[in-house]
Parts: structure tokens; C-alpha cells; sequence
């Protein structure tokens, strides 16, 4: 499959669980999977789904931007880079972030994000 | 040595080269390199300095907001993320932009730029 295909894939599926379901965003993650959020750092599915699910939001809508993709090297995985916005309730701008995801795969064959590095770009 | 400290040494690094000495960034990249710049792929180093060394402007000054780093997995690589702002001449205001680096050491023990993907961050 085409690394561009899996990557939008992979993008839209994301934040559609994080918009719709955001414990879900628990299968995407695995115990060696990092996050640093807005400085903060993160390691482990738990940890980090704890993190992403006790955000002061309790809903958001993600829209994207741009998606860049490139293999990440010898080991098979893929960097995927996302800008975009957060609708949140009451705000009336969005926030425009820039997100990147080391993807690999597991031993399953199936994707899982092994890294995560959030930041809101504020203007 | 800490890859934070890693990660900050390679971004001054990287940053004084582009402002003060475009074409010396050649060093820092391979055969194997790519880079991702507003959505245009290039690959090797040839192609990615022969891209940044003909951008429009012949100066600019980057000032760095924020550095995250991670470890990218069993490969020893490393993953260096940015933002930050271009002051470029003649321009009232700077432009933001977000760029990602993934570092990997090559047969000298050296680290180098895999994968390098770049996006102005538009307001």
C-alpha cells in the first residue's frame, strides 16, 4: 500500500476516534509509545491515553490541514506530519496545532504510533 | 549524553548553518536523506541543499520557540521537533513554522539528517 494512502488513512482515523471516542485512541498506542504534549512528557498506552482523555475539553473537532509522510528508515515505520485546528465548544477561534506521529508496526503487522509530539502553534 | 541536550545542540547547530552558510547544511544530510518542504518531496543530499540554497530569500534569521525530542525506536534514531519563527529581509513580520527532524547515526558514529519535514505555520 502507498505510504501517502496509509498515512491519510491513519490521520483520518485518528481523529475521528479522538473527536468521537478519545479512550479508544488506546489501540494506537502500546506500552513503548511516547508522547510529549505541549512540553509534557508521556510513555506508555496508559499514561498517555490518561493524558489525552483529561484534557480540560471534553469535546473537539479536529480539522486538518496538511499531511506529510516519509518512511522513517531501515525499520519499516513512517513519520507523519499533520497541521491543522481544534474547534473547541465555547471558543470562537480554533487553535492551530502541528502534530507529528512516529508510526511502526507491531508485531501483528498493524500500525501502532510508537512516537507523538504535540504543540498548539499560537499565533 | 541526553538526547535533549543532543537535540538542542543539533537544532543551534542546524539553524546557525542555514542562517549564516546555506550551502555547508550539505554536511548534515545523505544519499539517503529526504526532505519534505511545503509539500515537495526531495531526496539525497544534493537535491535538499540544491532546494534550500535556491529558496527565494538569500537571508533569514530563525528564532526557535520549542524543541521536543524522542528516541525513535530500536534503530537508535532520533526525533527533533521544532517551531519557531523566520525573520526574512525586507518582511515586517516574521513567519512561523514547524519543522521535523529525524536523526539517525551513521557508520562514523555521527548523527545525520534522515527525515526532514517543514510547513509555515499560516495565520
Amino acid at each position: 500500500m502507498d505510504p501517502e494512502q496509509i498515512a491519510k488513512a491513519f490521520v483520518d482515523h485518528y481523529y475521528t476516534i479522538f473527536d468521537t471516542n478519545r479512550p479508544g485512541l488506546a489501540s494506537l498506542y502500546q506500552d513503548g509509545s511516547m508522547l510529549t504534549f505541549e512540553g509534557q512528557k508521556l510513555a506508555g498506552a496508559q499514561a498517555i491515553v490518561g493524558k489525552l482523555t483529561s484534557l480540560a475539553f471534553q469535546q473537539c473537532k479536529h480539522n486538518i490541514s496538511t499531511v506529510d509522510c516519509q518512511l522513517s528508515g531501515p525499520g519499516g515505520g513512517m513519520l507523519v506530519f499533520v497541521s491543522g485546528n481544534m474547534q473547541l465548544p465555547g471558543e470562537e477561534h480554533p487553535l492551530k496545532f502541528s502534530q507529528m506521529f512516529h508510526l511502526l508496526q507491531s508485531s501483528q503487522g498493524n500500525f501502532y504510533v510508537h512516537n507523538d509530539i504535540f504543540r498548539l502553534n499560537y499565533a
